[in-house]
């Protein structure tokens, strides 16, 4: 779906792609590409942005994001803070990452005390270069707060190389904790984005390195895990967690009776393999019973394809506005209301959960 | 739609329900309320009431049970046995709930064998009473049975305050097994509601106490928890195990082949989060093809509502009329089949089930 | 729907199977299949089948497969080579399994090596007698290499009837990454069929034996199971594995993704219980946006009753059929793109996956 628009849409190819065709259509698409028409800020005011998020490293000197700031183009283009890197005691590079904290904060990172100060600070300063969000990878949204000594052991141990497997689960689970409490105090929303199993066929790794697919789902487990973490931070004023999952079964049974109830809890839209046609109606029906539409955050896409967000936000409301016409023939809403979820869904909630206006 | 239903209904309310007119809607509501006609035994007659069950804990002399008995008057409610609190060792207020299942049973529970002896004592009095049904609220369906030794070492380090939390687990399993006895012998019909984690919002529960929100589900595993109770039970002549669940995922899986095996299971109703439109609608298509209809219990609400009831009933009437109705149109099944089982779903099933007839 | 299609079909019944018609119906079809066009090989020729396959334990001297071959009789019957009485080194009848592997090897089993030496002997015969597949029933999708020391060790401990559960679990774990490596070396596609609680019913099974029903799905787990297996084999050239699953919640969340990576990877039809309508649709619905049609392999059906045979594929096909018009009225696929997809779901994708051309 989102080929054919894209195709469609933005490049003006109008034959079926095939076998026979596609080395045409690939020079058609270079063509364009080649134009002044198709640079990047040109297609950003040409697909009606409004706002685009990156995500980056918590150590990060968002040189690329100051640099569009002295350019003095009026595109808004925002950070992330994504400390997932800092985070993974156990993960080879960590220590290389503490160094890089130390560096960009100018604070000597040596202990958890002066981590966790290091951490403040770089959120101070993705807030200053305009990021409104936070995000987190983990393997488990696993929460459970140490005490400082046992914090301070575990890190002691992991810059030492020591660090066991099981401390590196409780530090990471501690470690959200602290990202709530952080975002409890800054304000920046916080994402959670759970249970892929990263890097799955080794030789794929092997030849290209991280990220680069071979990412498998695995099951995830939200009530018992998220408990510590909303137990202590789920009625605080002003405090957004967004959840997303990778687990379709958790919709129903676990996200939508937490976002139900809780004043901080938001769903993110169906990530990844489900954000899809089928993907995305499962996830209305799935949820809209239990936790309405009002507790979700309408559509983002995390593409890395640039061209392809006006297909992914066009399929997004298309489903959406599915959903509406389907529950309007039914009566169970009406028009009017049809229309406010239609504009909510398609806008209002993804501007008012992320803070964008 | 259950609102929508009710308003209109019951309280003949006639505007849409906006910010704008609640008020006018709950002065109208309010007044209502206040006439002869809207007295309960008044709604019992207009609702076409035959049966309505409480779920009363095992200590309950059911005296206000024995006052509507007194008071002469025609209505049918009757009592269901509900032993949790006397199951539960490690709960705080366990001991206290044994001084009053001695008090009322006339039997000085100081060990495990008195303690049998007064819950079996205790269900006779709930049959004699009208009751046609247990219900038993567990974390999981783990049953296992234990020696009586061991079942009375538990129940001896309990009565000192000592139980662990494996204590526990393996106690409540085995007196799920206990129950299961009991009903083969007495053939009270036992139902098993697991899965929910309760009270997971603690500032909740500080301020308005247990039982008030913030129930969130769990993944719920049958297939072994309830092997050892099946292996035993599961054939037994009159014995029948109704099965409910907060895990949607478990219903083609593992609920739909136990209950189209063993003669003793059936399944009730979606429950809680799922008693709804597409909840409903997910059951029959998950759980028919492998356990048909009549395995399982038709409908029943499990309402504290007293005025949503007419509109539970009719939205579970309506899923059910679609559903069959889609069976028709595609020939599984032809017209005077589906005469039969709308007729079972909403009315020969629940009745047959809870032996009510 | 099968039973319909059959009745109707197969036998001619015009009438509808009730109570009052059963005897009647029972009568016809009794007289039916004492005719010679009811015999096996008329129907297999009335049926238009190309290749039926049977599954046979690895000890089987295939002896039925000669004895058809020497008839000279045209159908194409070929085996299925199943190792699982071989593999599961804590089952009673092991060290008899293991008699009769000596025997029709001819090769002396007594250690690790022997038995490793007498399997592949055992797949060159099966491959000569026309197997193109191995099948593999495990409780889990668990796989782990061991060293040659360890699997020598827990063969020895076996022997002497000495292996723990978990000596079994990590042999079972073992012998499917090494079933995975023979199939690499001598082209036989690899079948998985995990999740099955086997003889659920200790009370049937104690009348009918083994396999006789009460087999009850349960959860299982794929991404973590099967990564040392694809780690090491998912990507060979020419290494076919089929999964199947009765845990429809691991369809979007595990295997589609799984199949969309791995060349090795192919997604089986629904199995049993989810062999059916709603089983099918979901299955296409779940798996298709991520691992397409072509990761999947047609429809086989695993029958034990052969005049279900046409119901079944016929029941299969109308349900792609539906779904690939579903995408044609949508134009989420043209009518060509259709017509290629219908004929490689009803004929082509099983012929390929199994290597039967």
């Amino acid at each position: 779906m989102w080929l054919a628009h894209e195709l469609a849409d933005v490049f003006g190819v109008q034959e079926k792609l095939t076998s026979a065709s596609a080395q045409r259509i690939y020079d058609q698409i270079a063509a364009k590409l080649a134009t002044p028409e198709f640079r990047p800020r040109a297609l950003y005011a040409r697909f009606n942005i409004e706002v685009l998020c990156t995500t980056d490293a918590a150590t990060s000197p968002l040189a690329h994001h100051q640099a569009i700031r002295d350019s003095g183009w009026g595109g808004r283009i925002l950070p992330t803070f994504r400390p997932d890197a800092l985070v993974n005691v156990d993960a080879p590079g960590w220590r290389q990452e503490l160094d890089r904290l130390s560096e960009v904060s100018g604070i000597d990172v040596g202990d958890y005390r002066s981590y966790i100060h290091a951490l403040e600070q770089r959120r101070a300063f993705f807030k200053q270069m305009g990021a409104t969000a936070t995000d987190h990878g983990v393997a488990s949204p696993y929460t459970q707060e140490l005490t400082d000594a046992e914090a301070e052991a575990i890190f002691a141990r992991a810059w030492r190389g020591a660090a066991s497997a099981d401390d590196a689960r409780r530090f990471v689970g501690h470690m959200l904790m602290e990202m709530a409490r952080m975002s409890v105090e800054d304000g920046l929303v916080m994402q959670v984005h759970p249970g892929s199993f990263r890097n799955h066929n080794p030789a794929l790794f092997a030849r290209f390195g991280s990220d680069m697919g071979a990412d498998i789902p695995t099951a995830t487990e939200y009530t018992r895990n998220l408990h510590p973490l909303l137990a202590k931070y789920g009625n605080a004023a002003g405090f957004t967690l967004i959840l997303f999952t990778l687990d379709e079964t958790t919709f129903s049974r676990e996200l939508a009776p937490l976002a139900g109830h809780y004043p901080a809890v938001k769903l993110g839209p169906p990530w990844w393999f489900f954000d899809s046609w089928n993907g995305m109606m499962r996830f209305r029906k799935a949820v809209s019973e239990t936790a309405g539409l009002y507790n979700t955050v309408g559509f983002n896409d995390d593409t890395r394809a640039y061209p392809s967000i006006p297909a992914r936000h066009d399929l997004a409301r298309r489903v959406d506005a599915n959903w509406l016409a389907n529950l309007v023939v039914r009566s169970v809403i009406d028009l009017e209301d049809a229309h406010e979820m239609a504009h909510a869904a398609a806008y209002a909630l993804a501007q008012q959960a992320y803070r964008l206006s």
